[in-house]
């Protein structure tokens, strides 16, 4: 295990991915009390908002106003995403960090629900969204790919459909002069196992050695950490994560869309092996008391109720 | 990751684990239905109660009645634990199987605690369970060593640690002829990472390379599906495992009390890596529906609620 990395970066998305499934109005207040805690831990990117049509994602309504009231420091990211042109213009108005980021699906059918466009009305829609990012200065930080392991509807997803997937996006970028300095690979509704994360990794990085990939997983099935463990192996050194485990994807097609990896598990499983992550791990704790509190229900993170191990060495 | 194993034995430890730390008092029949239900699943070994005194530990008061009442497959091992050897002798009294085992604990304190005997006492008493295996023809199972990864005591356990207290109990199996078949390290109170697995099972195999090491894993900080894959990934083929993962309670008064790793999601990473479990990971969802219906309140298992992906795969 030598070849675990020194430090990763962790990008919460916990604000974002939570309360735009949480069948409860939750107060805007709240959200802005969230996004203040989780920004005095370490982390330097807390995704705060989507800017999604009100309509099918009622929790994301108060968007704009969450952009405007959270108080900002200067040495961190206040992310969003989008789907379509009009939530990047969206995000453009707001006064959130806005972080240039293309997609595509790697379940067209998924692509289809998520946004309502297959993938030739996708692609096109990238090339809306790059014009629209070399005429604002915006730069491109990722690639995401959605569901790149498997999708409740078309079933497992091989290696090479990802690939596949990617490729054209990546020309685009190219035909923009654009560098694309990373690949995240998301597991939108949790088909991941370590060796599959192995497997398209291989896959992704023999197509495109000189891109880093990183990983957006969920706990859907239970495999989150050890797929996060073994990402770690394969020296990924960027993970989104979603603090107390916050969230889930509301148009995954089925029950038990669980949200994505735990962020302050993953953070004890990084520090507890020396991996450097920058983030309080006590700080991170209180901010996913804080989310339980907010929501009203528990929430699936573990270290927050196990505690972190800091109390017991200094007791020890 | 070729040298993960082809075929793991997972021993079912939810009856004995879920029922002694639930609040509310399980109706025996109960008791008896989800260890009915688990012995359908391909599953070759429930542990099913452990006799201890009913004062400390009132949820095994019925444990002679569930012994009894649970109706038998041949195929299927029925075991249970016990602490001294008050319990030893109930044990042999019951009907169910009594397994040879051997313990220490790594730490002392918490040795103190959980049995009330220090490290010399528990030898002395490890003397006289072999004494009773020989004069009964029990075979000598494992040595499982407790809170192997820390302690919420005595602090971290270091792989040295281990190996000391671990010594002494195999020259007194040696003593008496015992070929010692495994070696189970046990993460009580969850402290171990996949590093942390790593190293103490390297320390372990460096001193003995002869005797398989097995794990006996907690999920009390979200780490243990990750740690048992390191494990996986070290060539462990035994582990045990809590059907829905009870033993834990995610809501007030269990606080941070988690239980072992949930059965069907390691039987999820195992089958869905291509490592044969023997078990069907669809009865097996069932069985953890079954003890969160028992239980009445939500258990920690994911794949119960994220579902297998045969259905998935069948439907794409």
């Amino acid at each position: 295990m030598s070849d675990l990395p020194k430090r990763v970066t962790i990008r919460e998305e916990g604000p974002r991915e939570g309360f735009q499934i949480e069948a409860a109005t939750i107060p805007t207040a709240d959200k802005v009390r969230l996004i203040e805690a989780l920004a005095e831990t370490g982390l330097t990117e807390v995704q705060c908002v989507s800017f999604v049509d009100p309509r099918r994602v009622p929790g994301m309504a108060d968007a704009d106003e969450v952009a405007r009231l959270a108080r900002r420091r200067p040495d961190v990211r206040y992310s969003c995403i989008w789907l379509n042109q009009r939530g990047l213009e969206r995000a453009m108005q707001s006064s959130l960090d806005v972080l240039g980021e293309l997609q595509c699906a790697a379940s067209e059918t998924f692509g289809i629900r998520n946004s309502g466009r297959d993938a030739a009305a996708s692609l096109a829609e990238q090339r809306r969204w790059l014009e629209t990012y070399r005429a604002n200065g915006i730069a491109v930080e990722s690639v995401v790919v959605m569901t790149a392991f498997g999708c409740n509807i078309e079933g497992e997803i091989s290696p090479s459909k990802v690939v596949e997937r990617l490729a054209p996006v990546l020309s685009l970028a190219t035909e923009f002069d654009v560098k694309v300095p990373e690949v995240t690979l998301a597991d939108t509704v949790g088909w991941a196992t370590p060796r599959a994360v192995s497997r398209l990794v291989g896959a992704v990085r023999e197509r495109w050695p000189d891109i880093p990939v990183g990983l957006h997983l969920h706990d859907t099935r239970g495999t989150g950490l050890a797929n996060a463990f073994a990402g770690l192996q394969l020296g990924i050194t960027a993970f989104d994560a979603s603090c107390a485990g916050l969230g889930g994807c509301p148009f995954a097609g089925h029950k038990g869309a669980a949200g994505n990896i735990c962020t302050e598990d993953l953070v004890f499983l990084c520090e507890e092996m020396g991996i450097e992550t920058g983030i309080d791990l006590d700080r991170l704790i209180e901010c996913a008391r804080l989310a339980e509190q907010i929501v009203g229900h528990p929430l699936p993170g573990k270290v927050m109720n196990g505690g972190s191990l800091a109390g017991y060495r200094r007791a020890a």
